[in-house]
């Protein structure tokens, strides 16, 4: 039996303020590094301890790992990052007022550039400010693999082959992997590993800061998941539902 | 033309309090947290980007390189740690005070304890309460290779394996790696660079918190090396240097 947790990052500066922020490289808020801590204390207490830690390649849940795992005394764990982790990016969006975006394109169009499972907003332009055309972290990905925007459809397609290649290796050796990343890029995990329609994955929202534990059979299909504070984890659920709103 | 450089973490808790540490996890004071930030400041301020990051399993290594790195906006950087970077283990002098130890052993029991090349300080039992030998972070380490002390040859010895398996690859890449370590950690890596003897190792202090930058050619010997604040790099070592008296 191998044992999975995924830990989505709390709250960043920029949800604090409800701009879009896809692969913007924004730090967590305090608050979010508060979440990151109990996330850390909630392992340590239920004596969930992983082998290894898998993060995005972004500062927000780069913090998440390190602030969980030394809250748990688990700093020295190895690491392995990977853009393919990373949130789904947001095109065009990236660094637009979540409200404002809202009002100006209408409640339809922003929830199906928000829930859609394959409509992505507007590609981003290379030289806009939010832009990572030119950030050195993907300058060993080649052009077509760096993505200008992206629909969860997409997110799902990039983030496999890591599930695959990197994280179920480590499962397979039998090591608890702790995968420390993003609303959509876990939503995209989840829906693989839970076998959600693409319709269905619109209703999915994953907590922030608490770590949702699989046990995985042989063939690494959960057998059993769990929220290590299944009472927070419902009201966290219905936060983010209201988010932008 | 390869580029390392070495950072030696700042001062932790212990340093703070005068106590031998070796192996003892403690954390960065937070002067030792600002050293690391600067150390950041000073590669981003030369140009020097490192393209990984190599550090030990003791967190002050760890935090280090983490402040540094997102000092320098490089946090996504991957990672590898291994004992084999960790500080000299410090046998049964792990939690003793330095200037207790010197009053009771004698200057020259002390110096040679510190200083020598080949003299490990008495092994550290197993119950002792600073002992790792039940540590869950070397629990892959076979019994034979877990240090119950060690002389910085025994330093030497474990660490030379990593140079030439984990960096010097790295190295021949193309990529400059960033090591994160220890006072004697770092003593054992330069004796081995500059080719420094048994002898006069002895003399020789790394500062903390500033980087020190070598370019080596292509048989991986230095070519230069500098400290990035040369000036503040002088005044450090005699500070070092006057440690315990």
């Amino acid at each position: 039996m191998a044992t999975l947790v995924l830990l989505r990052h709390g709250e960043s500066d920029w949800n604090a303020k409800g701009l879009f922020t896809g692969w913007v490289d924004v730090s967590l808020s305090a608050k979010g590094e508060e979440e990151a801590r109990r996330g850390g204390r909630l392992l340590a207490e239920a004596g969930v301890i992983p082998d290894v830690v898998c993060t995005s390649l972004l500062n927000r849940a780069i913090q998440t790992a390190q602030l969980a795992l030394a809250e748990a005394g688990l700093a020295w764990l190895p690491v392995k990052r990977s853009w393919r982790l990373n949130e789904r990016h947001y095109g065009a969006l990236q660094g637009k007022d979540k409200a404002q975006t809202r009002e100006e394109f209408g409640d339809d169009q922003f929830m199906l550039w928000r829930r859609s499972y394959d409509t992505p907003p507007p590609p981003i332009a290379d030289d806009d400010e939010y832009s990572q055309a030119a950030d050195p972290r993907y300058a060993l990905l080649p052009g077509e693999l760096k993505p200008r925007t992206e629909c969860l459809k997409d997110v799902v397609e990039r983030m496999l082959p890591y599930w695959y290649d990197e994280i179920v290796p480590e499962l397979a050796a039998g090591r608890t992997v702790l995968v420390a990343a993003h609303g959509n890029s876990l939503r995209a995990l989840v829906k693989h590993l839970d076998g959600i329609s693409d319709e269905d994955i619109a209703g999915l929202n994953i907590p922030t800061g608490i770590p949702l534990v699989y046990d995985l059979d042989a063939d690494y299909k959960p057998v059993r998941s769990s929220y290590l504070d299944p009472e927070a984890a419902k009201a966290a659920i219905q936060a983010v539902a209201n988010q932008g709103r």
